[in-house]
């Protein structure tokens, strides 16, 4: 699995980086997933390969409008574009009526329908190649970290049982490895039956914004990758009067050290952290702060860059 | 008074070009005003000197999202950046519901209070320095033109008056030339009651997606500026199966030739239209399909672009 990240910004948008959205996009085929949508998503995506048909879900994590005002747009941008398959839409209850009004008021009408799901109640979610379950973290209003997993990775055919059950070799096979149902002895045998795994599946956890990391205790265990908040440094929170319900680059990367997480990828920094390491605060405190905690790979993501999960479980630029 | 394009594509953003947004500046002074606010204005806003505490009102032609899905963020992020001063907003009344609604849903506590007027019931809105009055255009939805005409340009004292008035010259005068009240006489007097203008009032017209220019045929005798879509070509509307309520080049440039406006500026342009001439179609397409009907200053709106209106008139880059 990829990750591309198309907001970076906590709350206002800079220069550099756009508000919050992030693109999970599936190891085999064209397929790919988006995690919040911040306002300029659309136009983010137009500086990517990402296609609008190929678009299989949109979960939003919470309501602030840094992490869903990009919605209506992308949507409408997707009705003229040409899209027709249904969208599936994991979002807060609050949201369904706010997207299905604002088309109206617009007088936007989608040539695709709409499956909103509440991500209040759904526990799973899934698709032919992953299973997204959610999380609820902590913040000002409720949020949530939604955890990909890879559905039967790299799926190669059962030749034991098989040969057990008496399916012989030769066309019948090659139609099952390629997921295909076929026919034998009377009777349907679905592909699924007959494939296994060749490598463990990859899960990597995408959050909302969140102030308790440890709240990730379980699910972060055997997780290959954390995609977490670090809207601010310590010496900086220590001057504001509020977290405002979000964390530290030390809080979170005391958390993935603790739980084991290999890959840690910091974002949604606040717009106070320059890119340029000469002015103060800058963006290179929130690493140095990191990996005062954190021995594992550490990226501090930035808008458009795209990372490859490899088969030895490291993320790396591509 | 300078007008800054922040989007100048239509119905969806391209690389080149966001969607539509376009900024009235006062020729004194810093402050400004928004026409249409569609997504990623205040990524474009980013981008220009334009300050959102200079904002002193936001006009929305109609409610399309290409013109409005920006809104929402822009106020947040107006909210965020500090600013206290009340927000003015002429907009569909079908807008006001949405505003308040998207704000509440996503929790967004403005600092300022919203001042909403319905576009379609108002005739004339004015600050300090500009009279803004409306005209009802023809597309799919009900749309509207906003035609800005200084108040009062350049005033210099009425001598005359003054002294007929028996005014004394003094600090007297120099406190009415800056337009504060004085006391004289035991009454309280008005510095408009004796500052006059020293040049015509310039007037720009801004106008939404409309199929009909002809219907601003009374407005437009005199105004220094038309600013109006042009969405198409007639080669490419030809091939279409319905204008969809907007302008083609040639539509606007012949109206705009028989009302004697003395500078066009085209805007809104159908995203297939690449700014790459060597591509068909391509904008010079569109330049030319103008130039035919047109024998004024002609100017093809491009994003971030600002244009002086000079004092003969004269629309010129800046």
């Amino acid at each position: 699995m990829d990750l591309q990240f198309l907001g970076t910004s906590s709350g206002v948008p800079t220069k550099a980086r756009n508000v919050s959205a992030t693109a999970v996009i599936e190891a085999s085929g064209k397929g790919w997933y988006l995690v919040d949508c911040g306002e300029g998503t659309q136009h983010q995506l137009l500086r990517t390969p990402l296609s609008m048909r190929d678009l299989r879900a949109i979960f939003i994590t919470h309501v602030h409008g840094d992490h869903c005002y990009g919605l209506p747009g992308l949507l409408a941008s997707a009705g003229m574009s040409g899209r027709s398959e249904p969208l599936e839409l994991v979002m807060p209850l609050a949201l369904h009526d706010w997207v299905r009004q604002t088309l109206a008021v617009s007088q936007t009408y989608l040539p695709f329908a709409l499956h909103l799901h509440a991500v209040e109640t759904l526990t799973h979610w899934r698709s032919g190649q992953v299973e997204v379950s959610t999380r609820e973290l902590s913040h000002r209003v409720p949020s949530y970290a939604f955890v990909f997993a890879e559905l039967n990775p790299e799926p190669r055919l059962d030749i034991d049982k098989l040969q057990a059950d008496g399916i012989p070799r030769g066309p019948l096979w090659g139609e099952l490895a390629h997921g295909q149902a076929v026919e034998h002895g009377g009777r349907r045998i679905e592909a699924r039956e007959y494939l296994r795994p060749s490598r463990p599946a990859r899960r990597i956890i995408v959050c909302g914004d969140n102030d308790s990391p440890q709240l990730l205790a379980d699910v972060a265990k055997g997780a290959d990758v954390l995609v977490h908040e670090a809207t601010y440094t310590e010496a900086v929170l220590a001057r504001s009067q509020s977290s405002f319900g979000h964390s530290t680059a030390a809080a979170v990367a005391r958390f993935a050290e603790a739980a084991g997480v290999p890959n840690l990828v910091l974002t949604h920094f606040s717009a106070r952290y320059q890119d340029n390491p000469q002015r103060s605060p800058s963006i290179s405190d929130v690493r140095e702060e990191a990996m005062a905690h954190y021995s594992g790979q550490l990226t501090l993501a930035r808008d458009l860059q795209r990372y490859h999960l490899d088969r030895e479980g490291v993320l790396v630029p591509v």
